[in-house]
């Protein structure tokens, strides 16, 4: 049994998650290998120190090019802004540390595949948060298809719906700041439909998307952090950079067609992260607000009593549960994060790559850069061409 | 092929759901013995009259004695208050005539008995509108449990909540004076339960129940009608006579355990109607507000994909659905009546009873009966003492 | 009062519904003018004959060119397959009669165009068949909408997924035919959606779209009726013409984006045509499978009890519904065709154009075809340019 | 701040979610006291050891009687199976120790007065676990009763529905044996409900109940633990002790009706711990399988768009959630613990009793002997008859 000392950069609502995550971990999966919480990182020296103290870490620093030089650290969890995810994701790998690194990778595809490549010239691991993976209905959804038990696959629609923005006072947080967040809800939660589409039905063939920015202007924060804004909120009013609303169709390389919609604007829906797939033998439904349901059709059961089923994901049999409660006893928002610690763990102990690795962080970069090529040029857009580098 | 001629006694809710199934019968189910809508009867000669015209019968009369000895009538259909069900299926039946009576049969079980018996003794066929067991996922609930694919039967539990007379300065229609109605919320909902209860699991062995009145007094109603009151309503107050809620518990005879809940005090249901059944092998839940839905559950289905499956009983495989639209094309309330009068039509066609029939009624009658001695006596009350004449 | 006569082409699937209309109208709404059920018209002469008599109507003629001449007939009903909409409506209005059309009005917007303009210069009242309008939980939704009691509207997304041609040996019924229904699932069942968000969101701005087929090839059938094939399915395979599933964005002219799905490959879905409305004071979302209920949210509600709220469109306060039955007590898909020939009815005796009329049926074709042009041209293709003859 | 040292006795389910929950609050609630992970007591040295180790406890000990005299130990919790409750909880009290106690409180009325009466001799706080008061849903479900936003209550529903022991062939564990659980379903599920009435509606007056035990032999276990049966199941059967399901009936002090069921019986439900309240403004609805949502209806909603709405409990506005995720990123079971924890340690830095406490347990332990009292004599029992110890 081995100790994985963590150095995390970010400490805000991704650096509560992952610290949770790695308490969370050795208690339930005492046979893994097991997070230890070694350092901890961020600019503000006295929110860090309370940061520390409240998720257990033994130490804190400020600067993080020190933190991934140093020795007795192994791997570099970085959740701070996505502006800054580059820098240090080739720096620790450059140093020897494996790297888990929250989405979206990096703010450009160019950038993602500098990353990639980084951590494969260092030989070391690299994971990418896409924490949705690893609720264990979705894992059972993966389970269906990868056993055909859906058969060919035609349709795949989902949507990301939130609605923490709507109110045109809101100010202008970091994550509406196109220099620091890359793209609004795009970026930030269509990300994640796009792994999604890619861990249910492979990849993607062309895109073509819209975008919308409902609210342009909003009051300035005076200190932003990532889902709101502390202190006083300033009188004058501020561009608004990234998307509201982005809205992509899309074929997958299997045929089967996809609709994608990611917006802040959907009132009543603060977390709608749901899918939906429909194979030749049977159909699944998602909804993170519901998380530990799937709803699950096929074709073949007695024509009198087919409908879909509310299969609860919590008995023994489906992924993950036997380490928490009994069956019919729910887990939350968090436990994707243990998961994925987990599954990290895991890949370490067996000398493997994680998954999802960097190269599924490029390959959701191409995605939405592919989308944001078809929102600016207004045409269909095939992901040969972002291969292919033009 | 024969028409059945109609004599119909009453024209208000009832008459007009009766009135509806009558002429959508030869539309829809062309194969069956068609009812032809002879003769409408009521009190009101003017109102009757309008109701003629609009329901599409031939002829109004007023008198109800002399209707039931007319010649060129089958059928004498009575859905004027409960009340008055006794003394005018007595009457047909001895006039030769078959009776289709809506429910409760009457006002007690010595009364509901002598209906049987009168028209037994006339060998005419009699039925009784319990026409819940018509919706077709109530059907496929039969049909699972006859089949044995729910196995031994441990649990029944039904409520049937309403909230149109919670506003205490709703006035006293008929169907809050037990003059009239018999009793409230028990035998104008509870009696509906009761039947599905024994349409489902079987008879029932012994009961305990609780009543309550919670609004004791109410403004009298100039016109009382049945579900409103017409015109100005008194200022004065009279007594409320009936139960705004009765809950009982039950042993049927099969072993199973049943539990029901009768209330018109349940804000936000208009007309939840709902039961489960638990069994060995599986169970299923039911609600009138989605009457076309019947959630099943297997539990021999896969581990990992085991929960209840919402079927929509909309397609050919289910009862009286070919009749109507494609799968997924819903039908509503009125067709349940539908699909009661297409039953009788069979049965007169067969010349066999149909069912349910009086003697469902009376069944009925003697578990509200015993569930009305059980709350005034406050204690556990057998069904077999009531069987006894005690 | 008066009696408005009709003669009805097809007697089919929808001629069935328009029947059933016909014959509750009077029932259920004596106020308003009074279809009455004067000639059915088809090519099978036996068939036809058989529909007369189930359905109601007093004369069967198999050639509706003499109909449409007819003096003791007020109304044309057109609701044959879709590639001879235009020759009957046409001729039609050319003879003076009001034309009820089923959807989609036409093949093609110019065959579209022609027939609004023949209806125009004949000054005849002119109607097309969106049913949907007329569930009493979607005039709710246009009701809140209107009256801004959403707010600005930011999105309006929309699915129509069915699954009965799934199974590959389907056979080929005139559904799969582009020579006779003009387009697939596009044409059937997006036309609908696309006059839903007409009704609720306003005018579209552009479009664009994708298609598919996957079963490319079907069994050709003896005889093909709307949704099923009678007698023997001929071995050998023909070609399919028209699409399974196509999926559109859009942007309305009001600043709303748009998201389309229409599908016969959704499997679990009998008929799930369904929408959403997010604006910036509320949302409302629709599902056709439950179409009594309209889910409504309110941004302003108390912070504690914001959520979406089950409306059960039953009650007095719900259009059309103090017509029917007690709130709680719902109806079904049929009944959206009764208040659709209420509406008509209503027109003519205003003597006033219906609502949606073939205005809509032309503006409903334009997006089709430029949702068409879109998957032809893989381009985004504006309203503009249809309009202009382009 | 101070830290309070926790002396835990039981390991197996609910040691697990105590010692999560201790973990938890000092992270999640940094600005509560903080409990201190001392000392993990139990029966078998290697398995304690192995839960020492996986929970992060500082040591573990074997003889619970020696540890509660330890004076480095602040308080006792006990998860150990029921029949140890009371002596253990006795002597820590003697020994001045505050005291956390599982439910039910004791195996009898009178061994919980015991309990309580030593408790507060002592001069300790003593706390009861029932954990389903601090689900963030039910903690709304509580604040709009008490401000009268549902009015008065006329109704309380619930269930409690677990289908773990259908299968005849599952084990004769300890949670099947009278002497170690005292009863069945009825203890261990119904007991929840109870508190949950008594939280929400107040104080019972009478109650009538009735008992079943479907499968009344099973296979005995080699070694039980609480929810499953290690090692091999022996071929002879055992006699099961207790009940599989027992429903009852009450009226509250306050008026209103309440129905009970706690089943193990109902297959498909692994947790349905659901409940209904009706008042005369107002309804809620909570089923713990969708813990983070409650349904929320007011009778003073717009005639139009009255409806139950699905309330996320997840917002700022709701109790506890500012501590944990954003909006619409669920909880789940395990909370239930972490909240209940945090509610013990702010109650011993306000020097109170906490809430529910012994005395919680007792009022609780009345209703369920009353039940049994009932059960067996058949006849309503009030609950002044076990106040008066009779």
């Amino acid at each position: 049994m081995n100790n994985v000392r963590i150095g995390m950069i970010g400490y805000k609502f991704m650096g509560k998650a992952h610290s949770n995550a790695y308490r969370a971990t050795p208690m339930f999966f005492p046979d893994a290998w097991k997070p230890e919480m070694k350092v901890i990182c961020g600019r503000d020296a006295a929110l860090l120190e309370q940061a520390r103290a409240q998720f257990g870490w033994e130490e804190a620093v400020t600067d993080w090019r020190e933190l991934v030089q140093r020795d007795d650290v192994d791997l570099i969890d970085i959740n701070a802004p996505s502006n800054v995810h580059k820098a240090i994701a080739i720096a620790a790998a450059e140093a020897g540390k494996h790297v888990f690194c929250e989405k979206p990778l990096a703010l450009t595809l160019a950038d993602a595949k500098e990353m990639l490549t980084a951590a494969e010239q260092a030989g070391v691991k690299h994971m990418i948060g896409f924490n949705y993976r690893f609720a264990p209905a979705v894992q059972l959804a993966r389970k269906l298809i990868q056993q055909g038990r859906l058969g060919r696959i035609h349709h795949f629609r989902a949507v990301f719906l939130q609605d923490w923005i709507m109110d045109p006072s809101f100010p202008l947080v970091w994550r509406l700041d196109k220099e620091v967040a890359g793209s609004g809800s795009h970026g930030d939660l269509g990300a994640h439909l796009i792994d999604m589409a890619r861990y249910l039905v492979g990849e993607f063939r062309e895109v073509v998307g819209m975008s919308e920015t409902f609210v342009k202007q909003r009051p300035a924060a005076a200190a932003m952090t990532g889902l709101s804004a502390k202190g006083d909120v300033a009188s004058e009013l501020g561009e608004v950079t990234v998307d509201d609303a982005t809205l992509f169709m899309a074929r997958f390389a299997c045929g089967a067609l996809g609709s994608f919609e990611a917006t802040r604007f959907a009132g009543g829906h603060r977390c709608t992260n749901a899918f939906e797939v429909n194979g030749s033998k049977g159909s699944i439904k998602f909804d993170f607000e519901r998380m530990n349901e799937l709803q699950v059709f096929f074709t073949d059961d007695a024509e009198d009593v087919q409908g879909f089923r509310r299969v609860l994901a919590t008995d023994p049999a489906h992924a993950y549960m036997d380490a928490w409660w009994p069956p019919g006893h729910t887990i939350g928002y968090e436990h994707t994060f243990t998961h994925e610690v987990l599954e990290l763990m895991k890949a370490l102990e067996e000398n493997r790559q994680p998954s999802p690795s960097f190269a599924d962080g490029v390959k959701c970069q191409e995605v939405l850069e592919a989308v944001e090529r078809s929102v600016s040029e207004r045409r269909w857009v095939a992901l040969q061409e972002l291969q292919d580098g033009n």
